[in-house]
């Protein structure tokens, strides 16, 4: 079975993490994504303290560069808000391939956002046809969690996921839809953990917003039962954010959503630390570096998961591996496709057989594998990128800096094609009423006014986007015409400004 | 047939708005309830820019005591966060008869939480056995829609309901939800204007949260199409936040979720203002002071829809009219019940009049009345206030300063059984795992710690709190135990401190 | 702490099942109740193969009057469709102080109705006054899963739950409220077992629905992997019908639902076989005689699971064991409350104390106890039954024949105020057209005539039944008015009969 | 814009209604296809009374061969429960090239299916490899309806949907879907008009439900209130089954599942009777002979609601107009896609035009078009069928019996794979437990066992089909475990046959 090598549309590679690099680089990352069958990786740029986006951007492609050995793209971590991220977003965006931008909700006095800032960014990101990407938590309870867990003497693993409960990853899930359906800005929402987060993209995407949801090879092939285990060393090595749920129904659900199509691409926010790194929050959980393994795992753990267990067919697999990946990011044809134009990065996968993963045999450079022990009926036997075998027969034949950086325009069709639709229909206008000339209560100081009054002219590049509101998409008029108003329900929503005249609107009916 | 008087949860007789004071005072207000066969009300102080919580109160109880003509009781609106916060609501609580305390999640600028905000408050006021009582919007889209909206030049009262799209209803109501389902602390989410709103509050309440969803005479009785009038001073009495939903469905929804109780009690949120008053925003809806009325029409629009309909019988109606709030707040039995022991509140209700609501014969000091032309099965034809009739053939016989203020103790059963129960749940507990051992990475400047070390140890206050973590209700065991563990499921989650001694817990399985 | 004694909805202390009867009878299964904490059960009479309704009624009534320890009342269910059965039921509701029937939507070919006989019946109880219970299964699929799974040659207990998947209790439940609200008669679901039957009831509810969800001591405090049980004896114990399900979150579901008052009482479904009994169907499952025991541990099951773990408080826990039955029953104020009019069916409860339930000490006649091991926190000290203690110091002091019949009153307030209001309310009224006179197509056998004509002028007694359509409880208008039609939308749907004159109906706009 | 041509899954253009037949028959029905963007429909196949299904297939073949415009194939309804159905269903699956049948849920004593009935249907058509179509209503509930509609003396068009409530739809639809996991065959609903039968459809996909949707023009486009309509013709010319609901918000609710993929195909359900043909119904609604247009009107009421409104992309719009339809019916590469290979059924499509539907332009043999005065923005403005142009500047160009019946080979891919791994799983294994060899109680008339004892061995074909229970899917497992059973929970569904022995299964633990 011939397939689209697979896209890993999460990897952190280069995570600086209390001034230390993950354990898995570019180099060995990538040979491991192409052992599991993977041929391209989006990893995020993540830019340290006091680097610039467009610095920090350099600092990865030169690395990248150099030593990963399979295609790869780049997403931007907005890390902190400031006056001239607009520039900056739209340098990435017209010289640098860039087409995708992530915002934290979490992570308060560090990198979180404002849902202000948020809604600012979302709107930049629409103009210049870009994805909003957003880490979906809600930074200030998790903070106050934080500190009531390690106020009870809860220090070890365990208080990770205790200091992170289910409900704030659904509550941050919950808000960036609803601020992206305002400001029309497709939105897509980064590692899916838990039932609640991804139960509310179907629902928002039932409603019509244009959003995706990643779950990750974590939340479909492990459960967070092992944050409890005695063993230190292998607790710690789950812990990420948002963390694994300990509901061992998780999965199941997650694999639901992803088949009947709520959910569409599958990531595996592969960032791993070593034991020793993570060692340096044995005494507070709130120290140790955030990631887990799953690059090379992705593609069996959904195989297993997904289509050996009867929830989708092979095609279905294609689109959450590859394809849909492909085309969010516009990568697709180039990507994604088995066909003449495209790239020749192919697996050809054994659904025949079985393999136990295990750290003992797994190409990364960490003590423990998070899904060691699960089994997976399916693999790939060969796997090919760009052309050349890279592997076959169990052997990897991968070559630092043979990957290529693959730059992405913007504007999606398969993205952006809805978001455009909806701009044009955002003709909101006034009711005409003329001007009101009945008694007026004089105030001194409208202090109210300091918020939102049209003196308040910041944001003038703003004016060009049309306001988004879909009257179409609202389940409801907003006409709301009345008897005495003799407008006609249909039109009301299109009128235009008043021809002039005053209409004597104070008098009572 | 005779019923316990009304209570209407939520008034603004005094609110201050742009230097102005309501239309219908506490006199009017009072009055107009009595008419309409409510004998007591829970007003919100607003404490003006620079009064504190303390002063506010006083300023309210000075006015309500000496014209009032039904029982009193307030609500205190926290309007600033300030280190001494915590004092204040304690002097409210134990010296003043105070249990209820609001929080604004929009007003940006001005009294707008931050979560992090409310998460303290909360936790401050579920240690005073109090009830935290929240105004659900998303200040910061709403401010980015204001902008855009009066940007577009729309400056009438439909820039109101444009700016105020309902999915910010259902968001601030999620995430309030959220918040205090951690802090273990009874919610009760004013206003209730939309379906999403509403739906939010019944799941949260089928997934064991205690919150309180309060539906008001405006979403019940009518819809926001109005906002659309031509007639510049009809539409502007429509003016509050949330808006009342342009959906016509909405009322409908809500009487549902009232009848199924999923909502439990109604409110007015009455807060008039004359034509000329709203006039201030003649040119800029955003400085409309905002508030309808309801207080009068409440007890009769509830009866037409709810009972008349055939959704609620009567005793259900007496529920959600009175009984209820008494329960929540802290007044059963004296209030909401007809017994010997209570309060002489009584209503004689005819279920066979029919009445249309009119401006022409309201007892409101406003020109328009929202309600104007509903029409409702059902009225009191008797009011009793105090053992008084106030109202008989149609005749009020009111006396201003009649009303008493009521004072309410903490902890009402209805709201803190539940809360406590869970309490004495939390005890949360670390695996026991002795010392980690083994090597660890060497970080220079642990910049993550800044947040959620254990150092940090403000709020010691809190640690007699204990943390909030309701396992029974989570839907899965937090235990999660591991074939390597050795610890059974169940007991997984009380496991107490380690007994001494080091585990070899490095060491690779 | 003194509640009322509760009310085991649902026993079956005489059911017959292949000529045996069950091994906990009148006498064992009320001195059981005691013994946990219950003073009233409400028994199903189940008439045999040849035995009218009102025979059976009467063996029940022999039987019980001589040996029961605690007062009883009588369900009666209806086994099979006949002409007379209207007549049979106005016996036991006028004479006999009967006002519940159940209906069986499984055991085809046995006592299974069709959707039409259950409308007819529905429509039947509604006139009466009474209550509606029906067993949710659909028994069509179940027999065929049945021989399936014997064709597998599975024969054992597991096959019962392979047979009787969930999905077809949900199916019913939700046929069966879709029939009851056409019907416009009160519905009340007997044994919800799965969280699909269990949402089913509350989203009708929610809809508005007179519907009533009883979860059984089974499902609340049980699950069904002992289906699986390598020993036989013990799996057996475990067949019921709806069958305990294997899904281990079931539990926590039902008491979720239980706690917001989605479902609203409690029974046992008591109905044991011994061991021996059982092993009728030792080579067959479909032979084992269906029934679990939960009598005795109803109320400690309720108290651990609810308010033990702070999902309920006391008064909820006296609601859902015992005040909502009273009053769904129509034996409110009689039984249900502590009051001085009330009977003096007391329990002192101490919820101090912790038990675990084991067959060692149960007070049942048989040897496995499904609920073997769970530990309850809480349990009754003192049982006072007709003003006797009946339990003290662990020591029970019963009398066979101190149990009393209790009639119960067709139209309990609590069910039927909505329905009523409903009736009022069904005032359909066709559109005055006037006759159609243009050309039409002459048919020579309209032979879909036969069914819905109105020459069908079957059920007369109907006609004085409004037919049931609660326009105001749809959601959205009927009236459906057109620019063409000029009918004003809010009055069309009370149109009266056209005063006359032809209208010039099929002329082309 | 080139667009694959429409494929209208649903037309009946031959329909028998009292022995008179569609008003728009093969060619006309084609033609107004090929006018409106459709080259291929789909025809259902209704055998009348005493015809076989082969025999009516034959009858459609001719009539259709000699008179339509454009490719069409068909669907077979299935009228009546036989015993010979296997055999002509296979006839007509081996030699006819028919893979999809049709049962019906309604039509109580003409053509309604039982559950029992249906399962067994469906459980043939899954080992076929074909579609089982189903017409969602429940039939009993409508009788009673209609009975008591009539009763009241309402004879005219509003009964119809007065005696079709939605509900009994929604429920209908439940129950198929049901019945199908349970088979686990592939279930198609065809005509969804009402939201509560949408959202079945929608859960039960989430759900792993292989289950498709069809919405046809008349629920996407138009809504119920013009059964109210004064001009009886008018309103007659909605009657169709399930009717079209009143409720004006159902349109955009189905547009919003159709886009966010939960309804996946449209249909027309075209089936047109004269006025005077509808007047056969002029005294009694239930003699209304049912149907309304859509052939004509598909495409562009789909594009106006769903693309125009920015819900969809054009990409969407193929999907749901043409290649879904395809794919599901066996038609795809060769229909349903732009391609080399494939058929040159092509639309040139125009979004940039608006029209307005006419009875006075449309291509239809009917008096009124029941979406008279719709705008559609978006029209073909050439069509090409066989690649032969047939629609250009406005003329059309279509030759009687030019259209070729397109067979369709069985189990499609699309469909099939999931099914296919499903049934692979279904490998349920009894609990190896040795003989009970305990006491048992002699019983001497097992009457239970008449259903379902293995003695019963009907339907051998069976056995071969592996019985249908998806564990992977149930979301929990139904190993079952317990602690005295030392089986390990992983392993235990696929507990072999027991080697033989006796265990001591009835000693007590």
């Amino acid at each position: 079975m011939v397939l689209p090598g697979g896209i890993d549309v999460h990897t952190r590679l280069q995570m600086p993490a209390l001034g230390m690099t993950p354990a898995d680089d570019f180099f060995q990352g990538t040979k491991a994504a192409l052992a599991g069958g993977t041929t391209m990786i989006l990893d995020h740029v993540f830019p340290d303290t006091g680097v610039s986006l467009l610095a920090a951007y350099e600092q990865w492609r030169e690395r990248a560069d150099s030593t990963a050995c399979c295609d790869y793209s780049l997403h931007v971590d907005i890390t902190r808000w400031h006056e001239s991220i607009k520039e900056e977003l739209e340098a990435l965006v017209k010289d640098k391939g860039v087409n995708s931008f992530l915002v934290f909700m979490a992570y308060k006095d560090r990198c979180q956002c404002t849902d202000g800032q948020m809604y600012e960014i979302f709107s930049i990101i629409r103009d210049l046809g870009a994805l909003a990407l957003v880490h979906a938590e809600n930074g200030d309870i998790i903070e106050e969690e934080q500190r009531q867990v390690l106020e009870l003497g809860i220090t070890g693993p365990e208080g990770h996921v205790l200091s992170h409960p289910e409900e704030v990853e659904a509550e941050a899930a919950y808000r960036a839809v609803t601020i992206a359906k305002q400001a029309n800005c497709p939105l897509y929402i980064t590692k899916v953990m838990s039932k609640g987060a991804a139960d509310v993209v179907a629902q928002a995407k039932r409603r019509g917003v244009v959003v995706f949801g990643e779950p990750v090879t974590a939340s479909l092939g492990t459960d967070g039962s092992h944050y409890w285990s005695k063993n230190w060393a292998k607790a710690a090595a789950f812990v990420t954010s948002p963390p694994i749920s300990p509901d061992p129904s998780t999965a199941d659900h997650l694999t639901d959503l992803l088949s009947s199509g709520d959910l569409q691409v599958t990531g595996s926010a592969h960032c791993t630390f070593s034991t020793a790194q993570k060692a340096v929050g044995k005494d507070n959980f709130t120290l140790i570096p955030e990631g887990t393994n799953g690059v090379e795992e992705r593609m069996a753990v959904v195989w297993e998961r997904c289509v050996a267990s009867g929830k989708m067919d092979e095609n279905e697999f294609v689109a959450v591996t590859s394809t849909n990946a492909a085309k969010i990011f516009n990568l697709y044809p180039r990507k994604g496709r088995v066909a003449v134009a495209s790239d020749a990065d192919l697996v050809i996968w054994n659904p025949k057989t079985t393999r136990i993963i295990s750290a003992k045999s797994h190409n990364l450079n960490v003590e423990y594998n998070i899904f060691e022990g699960v089994e997976c009926r399916g693999a790939p036997t060969v796997v090919i990128s760009q052309g050349r075998v890279v592997l076959e027969d169990g052997n990897l034949f991968v070559t630092p800096g043979a990957g290529r950086f693959i730059p992405r325009k913007t504007f999606p069709d398969f993205v952006y094609k809805r978001i455009k639709a909806r701009n044009r229909l955002a003709e909101i206008h006034g009711v005409p009423r003329g001007l009101y000339d009945g008694p007026a209560h004089e105030v001194i100081a409208p202090a109210k006014a300091t918020s939102g009054t049209p003196a308040r002219a910041s944001c003038p590049g703003k004016i060009s986007v049309p306001p988004v509101r879909n009257l179409h998409l609202s389940g409801f008029s907003l006409s709301g015409s009345q008897a005495d108003d003799h407008i006609a329900r249909r039109t009301a929503q299109k009128i235009m400004a008043p021809p002039g005249g005053r209409s004597n609107i104070t008098s009572l009916s």
